[in-house]
C-alpha cells in the first residue's frame, strides 16, 4: 500500500522538474558566478510572491484574488529555475548554501519534488482566501524543509 | 489609417502587463533595496534565457525546441515582472538605470509594451530555428531600443 502511494505522487511531479534535473546544468553556466547570480535571481523573485501571498493570507494586506494568482504563478513558474544552478563549480563559493548540499543531491531532488507540488497547488489554491491561506502554509513548509537543512540561519 | 492600425496593437498589449502597471508599485517593497533588488533579479533571468536562445540561434548550441520553448517562456515571464521595481523611491540609488528612465514613464511604458508584444512572439517563434532566429533578433532590439536610451553602457 505505502508503495502504491509513494509511486503516483512521484508521477505526479512536474514534467518540467525532470526536465531541469535533466539538462546537463553546467553546460548552461559560463562560469560558477553566472549560476549563483541565476538561482539566487530565481529565489528573490519567488521570496518577495511569497511574502504578498503571505500578507494576504495573513490579514496584512487585502485579498486580492488576481494579485494573489498573479504571485502565485510567479512562485510556481521560480519554484522549477534555482536547481540547475547548484553545480558543483559552486561548492566552494560564500553564499548561503551549506556545502552539505552538493553531497545530498538525491534528497534535494526529493526536496524539490515535494515543492514543486506545493507551488502547481499553490496556483489552484490563490483562487479563495482560505485555500490560498492553507497552500501558502504548506508551501512555506516545503521551503523551509530545505532551508533547515541547506540554508545557513544567518541569511 | 495610422491612428486605426495603433490603436489594436496598443489593445494588443499583454494585459498583464496593464496590471503591473495598474498596480500601487511602491506598496509591494518595504525598501528602495527590495524593489531593486526585485527588478535586478528579474533582468538577470531575462538575459540568461535569452543568451541561451541566442546561443541556439547563432548556432553555437543545438537547437533544442523543448529548451527553447522554456526558456521563450521564462523571457516572456520575467519580461511582465521588473517596471513596477522603478519607483520614485529608487531614482538616487547607483544602478546601471539612468535617472532620465524616472522623468519619462510614458515612454518607458511604450517601451515595455513593445518588449511584452515582442516576447509573446518568442513563444511561438521558439517552436522552429527559423522562426527562433529572427525573433530573437526583433526581442533584442526591443531590450535595446530601452537599454539605449535608459541603462548605462559600462554594466
Amino acid at each position: 500500500m505505502t508503495r502504491k502511494r509513494i509511486v503516483p505522487s512521484l508521477l505526479a511531479a512536474s514534467f518540467a522538474t525532470v526536465l531541469a534535473w535533466a539538462t546537463p546544468a553546467s553546460a548552461q553556466f559560463a562560469k560558477p558566478e553566472d549560476a549563483i547570480k541565476y538561482r539566487q535571481s530565481a529565489f528573490a523573485l519567488m521570496g518577495a510572491h511569497m511574502g504578498r501571498l503571505a500578507a494576504m493570507a495573513q490579514g496584512k494586506v487585502p485579498y486580492d484574488a488576481q494579485a494573489a494568482q498573479h504571485s502565485a504563478q510567479i512562485v510556481d513558474t521560480m519554484a522549477k529555475l534555482p536547481w540547475e544552478g547548484f553545480v558543483p563549480a559552486t561548492k566552494s563559493a560564500k553564499t548561503g548554501t551549506r556545502p552539505a548540499l552538493y553531497d545530498n543531491m538525491d534528497e534535494v531532488r526529493q526536496l524539490v519534488e515535494r515543492l514543486n507540488r506545493e507551488t502547481g497547488q499553490l496556483v489552484e489554491a490563490a483562487g479563495g482566501l482560505d485555500t490560498l491561506r492553507t497552500q501558502v502554509g504548506a508551501t512555506g513548509k516545503a521551503c523551509k524543509a530545505c532551508h533547515d537543512k541547506y540554508r545557513d540561519r544567518d541569511l
